[in-house]
């Protein structure tokens, strides 16, 4: 049905779903799990950018960030990378908690909703 | 008010909230806690089949799944019940991560959002 | 964009934004973490009626609350604060995991979706 669309689909998953002026985004997690827990987060947010210019919309129209950090203690380092990429009077809603990620070389993985 | 249709109200929670065409579910887990990760995970993917199928809509239609694992050791278990289940063509974001759930024969929760 | 409302914006973060009729929390915890797990999700649940009330909505039109404990231990001492609360006959959808949270003296996180 054409009111949702969706990108990067593939076998398992897709990378977002639009649907009602919404943008769902899977979770996202570096590619390079050689980085830092700031370098991870830096490109996490790198790639939440560029989702995000798919759908048509912006970092300062997010309307919750779900974090997942592998380890709190990296807490500082993760909202080093965050505070330098939210959009100064448009940061949005945010929850941060420790769980395990699904690779051991992955310090941080955000889900985030956005209006389109 | 009307605008709110809500699924198996019970004195502490409800299995489903239809609003302005997104169905929010319940996280879902298996009534048979004695089951392996795949069966808990299929079971789990039957019982969003039905509820979605209550609001008049499936699987095809999911916005963003949420997978809680107990123990990340059964992510291959999860996926190849989530591969066998998901709709070719229309799969939808995901993330996962590692959490201890409310039973300890909990293997797997799941969070779905989709569209009606 | 003046199509979403954002409450207590600061540098990192917002508390709520509210979007085509829907309201999406950041995930709150207790400003009192010497409290128990009961006191301290009495303290949580009560600073969702106040942002609802901002948003001029209630908790009798939740549409999802997920709630993070740090010991799941306190799973009976959460839901001692939880059935108290919730409005009768429109309980909420709801999924409860463990996780660390961000200070250690925080025992639940909740963050709650609503409609307005």
């Amino acid at each position: 049905m054409s009111d949702i669309q969706r990108f990067d689909v593939n076998a398992r998953m897709s990378e977002m779903a639009v649907h009602n002026g919404v943008a769902y985004l899977a979770g996202q997690v570096a590619s390079d799990g050689t980085k830092d827990a700031q370098g991870q987060t830096a490109e996490v947010l790198a790639m939440v950018d560029v989702l995000l210019a798919r759908a048509g919309t912006d970092k300062s129209r997010i309307l919750m960030a779900q974090i997942f950090l592998a380890d709190l203690a990296d807490f500082p380092a993760m909202n080093a990378a965050w505070d330098a990429w939210v959009a100064t009077g448009s940061t949005p809603p945010r929850a941060t908690v420790e769980a395990r990620l699904a690779k051991p070389e992955w310090k941080v993985e955000i889900v985030v909703k956005a209006a389109v």
